[in-house]
């Protein structure tokens, strides 16, 4: 617990130096934070040996942090580790030492003409943003780790005021379970049925209103495979958390559309064929959406 | 099932090739199957969002499998999808943009100098082992894709007798949700607590050894976070299932020590301080004992 606190108060203090650095050159556009990525896990052994995961690869935060970084956000990434990140998300990971070519010496290592055109174009993309210190990246992998960073990251935005945007595109755990509850060593198997009883994970969203950043821009997301609930779902959640946004999607679905609600309003994003066949992706409009509401929201006097 | 059936029928006619155009020049150095990598997932639902996952991120298996190929091996890689992989592990994928470098007229990329030594290096045996065509990676997701894809591979490699090397250091799921039992839709988190009843996975060892390649050298591994219970668990797995070799370890310590259990053996093989300190993996001493073991086991009259 030391250990994570002393963690945390170095990311705080990271945090503040990118508030402050960034806060005056910036104006409206704020610190946008997004919280995305490969989803949280919990572990079910002290000693965790397994833990419950979610589908969640980040594509649409990391996608999503690309397209504020350009409109000219600040953006400090808190992601899943080993999920997709901003400009990486173009390349294939496992696929790089294809791309490199040895010369005929042995001595020199360059990368292959055929790749250069699209790499030149991200590379030189990521290196504009991360000489102007705009582009902070921190990992999480426990639904624990998590809540704590959700939690320094809004009291350090705190002091922006409206201009922070808290983007919380994560796949957090619904279901954990409780540190006194856990086993300690791995779980046996012995042939036999193993029944698991998971707790709720506490909503923070709440928390995030009421306390840690109440002038943020507060985004949430709500991800159903059943069609039939997401509006309710969606309207329910602005109801009860009284934040500004919930962005709406089907998990089939996801990456061509999207609804978009706010109080009193629902809008509906999608790409088209013809958009999807040039290489559109939905978080472009998505965040041009977003970027503008938060705009006006820094404009309107606080009530 | 009918893809799945197609694909199966893909990749056993891809084994059959490796395995025939390896047979003749390798005598007795097998085809090693590495079952590795990130562990098997367990879908909760039937359009999962969530799943059990288990912590292994291939290190072993991707370790071991490079020094198979090292050793001559022909090597079939079975892996977690997003796990580490041989010759690819040596780099962190996260950050390959800051090792790139741009020229003043941002027309062309190239390879900062630090990193050639370690990339040329890594590169030029990667580069040799994939012309030689002696490497296959394979990908599985779910505990089910994996379990397919074992079979697939133990009835292609039935042809090479005991040439073959079944490395089964997958992290293969002891636990699941059979298919009549995994709710359609996401489960709904409503505050309450959540009961999940999981059922115990078949063990495949047992059909591998009796059915499915019966003459291959089969290590298995056993990992446990009590030490007190490994040797008894390690052998007794040997027992059960009446294999060729069990590795075992314990997960605080897995990276310095294991011991090698055989009928009426155990071995222990670790790494001193010095050889930590120089890079010395575990896995080099490790497959340089399989390696001999399986050496004597194609040498020997089959009983």
């Amino acid at each position: 617990m030391r250990e994570l606190t002393c963690r945390l108060e170095k990311i705080g203090y990271q945090f503040y130096k990118i508030v402050k650095s960034h806060y005056e050159p910036l104006s409206c556009r704020g610190i946008s934070f997004s919280f995305q990525s490969g989803g949280t896990t919990v572990p079910l052994e002290h000693r965790a040996v397994r833990f419950i995961d979610n589908f969640s690869t980040g594509s649409r935060g990391a996608a999503s942090a690309e397209y504020f970084l350009e409109a000219g956000y600040a953006v400090i990434f808190l992601h899943r580790k080993e999920a997709l990140l901003p400009y990486y998300r173009h390349f294939n990971c496992s696929q790089f030492l294809e791309h490199l070519a040895v010369n005929d010496e042995r001595s020199h290592v360059s990368v292959k003409d055929d790749v250069v055109p699209k790499l030149l174009s991200v590379l030189l993309r990521y290196q504009d943003v991360s000489n102007q210190k705009r582009f902070l990246m921190l990992e999480f992998t426990t639904v624990t780790d998590y809540l704590f960073l959700l939690r320094a990251a809004a009291e350090a935005v705190h002091v922006i005021g409206r201009n922070a945007m808290l983007y919380l595109a994560s796949a957090v755990s619904d279901f954990y379970i409780p540190s006194t509850e856990l086993p300690e060593h791995k779980i046996q198997s012995s042939g036999k049925p193993l029944t698991v009883t998971l707790q709720a994970v506490p909503k923070m969203i709440g928390l995030l209103v009421q306390d840690w950043a109440p002038d943020a821009f507060i985004v949430s997301f709500k991800l159903e495979t059943n069609k039939e609930l997401l509006l309710q779902k969606s309207e329910g959640a602005l109801d009860k958390y009284q934040h500004n946004v919930v962005v709406g999607n089907v998990l089939e679905t996801r990456k061509r559309q999207v609804i978009i609600v706010t109080s009193g309003e629902v809008e509906g994003v999608a790409i088209s064929k013809e958009e999807l066949h040039q290489g559109v992706e939905i978080e472009l409009k998505l965040v041009d959406n977003l970027a503008k509401k938060h705009s006006r929201y820094c404009r309107e006097t606080k009530e």
